[in-house]
């Protein structure tokens, strides 16, 4: 068993033709890995998808260890001429418009091609995850978790535990998703944040958001600790635990993911807390992928569910956790306990 | 003993100024951290670089995390009105035309900003290092010289040398500045690699393209090994490094990057070797930065020189270390023997 690569294929390939455009020309690494199941080494790659033939790599010449593949043929390039003479016989391709440069898309106008944002094509069905890649995202998760498990946090400085979850992960044969952001005391008061030298009490928040990456899928997961917690860090603690459950139970087919924003909007409000970061976002090769605003939960879909409140000048919390939409009802994929006080 | 921050910012700012822009938006993390200090998370941020006043820092409000600096003020966007906000009273704005998405350069035009390619003007004081940045970037070479002189190599498999070397990098409290290439037997034949199962052998060539990143500065060195070279190993490693030898002595200031690299393709030519690849690049907060081609030795420039030769169904081999122009003369940055025979 192994990722449905031609089912994959197909399905970009009939959107392209869906859309009337002559091809699509993709360029991000993770997606041109997602369609075709090859490997970069992070040199330039082009995937060109066109519904009358098999899938073309473009790839630089650096990369010289690359064979065909069955999903696609490859081609190296050394220069934009190269580039030219596979895509100009196109009059209109959809492009990732986020992904390509203002310069190289200037490039191919200049070429008479009329270029079309597709993004959000490209990206479509990577939103649905077959069991295959549930399966993955759960290695990942189990990685996730063993380190929530066995990290010893009191003590020790914001940056030892990073260096501890680094040498972990890697010894785990992985690799992380993202750097971790362990932030403690005052400093769990910062949504994104970089870990710094600060030494970790006992009556600290301590935020943690971590992931990994396991055979190209990837999990992020927050937990906050706190091993003696005020009545108002448990107060707190208690509330973001509360908003994150009643939204995993509304997370259902059919919602808008806006929708779904709105709700957790109002369990802040009522609460009166600021809301000050978005509820969730998909997730799979990259961690952060659609389902975004503007999608409607569907079955196959994977997101995080992760309130947070945060604190001027006292600290805050943050819980997060990866739900699977199953028989259009949220199905939790990590199931480490959401304890405070457990370290 | 830090970096000249004021010093590069009002070198930019002449910049823009000669160039008659009104501004300079600048997007990529390395630029903003090297001309004000900040350290970024990920958020995306632009510095706006305007002749007339303080720089400004646009930043996610993920980063709440972030305070003004000495060196220019930061404000918070949680959408892209915030930004326009800030830059809609620029009627010129110089942008980096490579790293600023095809979408955010059609919402900056449509504006009715005009928008200049400079990139290259953006990088330009980059290209030349004073006494502190060479600082780092020996630390970062010293570190790496530790990796060569301590790797265990026969008998190991690829990804247990990768492993290794991670954990060796984050136990020295550093970062890799890329992902390491060790290819060994025929696997030396490609350029860019992937580093896999095979086992090593005592009559492998291995190649070893490593670099870590030392406060906020990079290395970039490439050991060939082979504990029981054949003479055609012996003959073509001596090769690559008489190459390597001679392109460092012919690296002098005034030389322009495109004549050495033509230097170097006639000692190819001359030992009937295809050529591969260039001869080197840029190197500091960026693993390949200025200068490339089109630029001129001069002065406090440091960049790689790294021959390879690689022979399809057998083998290759590359030598690559840093260099620094002073007096207008190159100076090794990195001293680590290059022994083929040594591991």
């Amino acid at each position: 068993m192994g990722p449905d690569l031609s089912g994959r294929l197909k399905e970009l390939s009939g959107i392209v033709k869906e859309s009337e455009l002559d091809a699509a020309i993709i360029s991000s690494p993770r997606d041109i890995e997602y369609y075709t199941g090859i490997k970069l080494t992070g040199d330039a790659a082009f995937l060109i998808v066109n519904p009358k033939s098999k899938p073309l790599i473009l790839i630089s010449c650096l990369s010289n260890y690359a064979r065909n593949l069955k999903t696609a043929s490859i081609k190296f390039f050394s220069d934009f001429k190269d580039i030219v003479k596979e895509i100009d016989c196109y009059k209109t391709m959809g492009f990732d418009e986020k992904n390509t440069s203002a310069e190289f898309f200037l490039r191919l106008k200049k070429l008479g091609i009329k270029m079309k944002p597709f993004r959000s094509s490209i990206k479509k069905p990577r939103m649905f995850k077959d069991d295959w890649e549930i399966m993955q995202i759960k290695k990942a998760i189990k990685a996730t978790e063993k380190i929530f498990k066995d990290v010893k946090i009191v003590g020790k400085t914001e940056q030892d535990i990073t260096t501890w979850i680094d040498r972990r992960v890697i010894g785990m044969g992985l690799r992380n998703s993202f750097d971790p952001i362990i932030a403690s005391g005052i400093n769990s008061s910062y949504i994104h944040y970089l870990p710094g030298k600060r030494k970790i009490k006992a009556g600290d928040f301590v935020i943690m958001d971590i992931g990994v990456r396991a055979n190209g899928y990837c999990s992020d997961l927050t937990r906050t600790f706190c091993r003696r917690p005020s009545k108002r860090q448990e107060k707190v603690y208690g509330d973001v635990l509360s908003i994150q459950k009643q939204v995993i139970d509304n997370a259902r087919g059919g919602v808008g993911f806006d929708a779904l924003e709105d709700f957790s909007k109002k369990l802040y409000e009522k609460m009166d807390y600021q809301r000050m970061h978005s509820i969730g976002h998909g997730i799979g090769m990259s961690v952060h992928e659609r389902p975004v605003t503007g999608d409607t939960i569907k079955n196959g879909m994977v997101f995080t569910v992760e309130p947070g409140v945060y604190i001027k000048n006292w600290g805050g919390c943050r819980i997060e956790d990866m739900i699977q939409i199953k028989n259009n009802k949220a199905r939790l994929l990590s199931t480490f306990t959401r304890d405070l006080t457990l370290r």
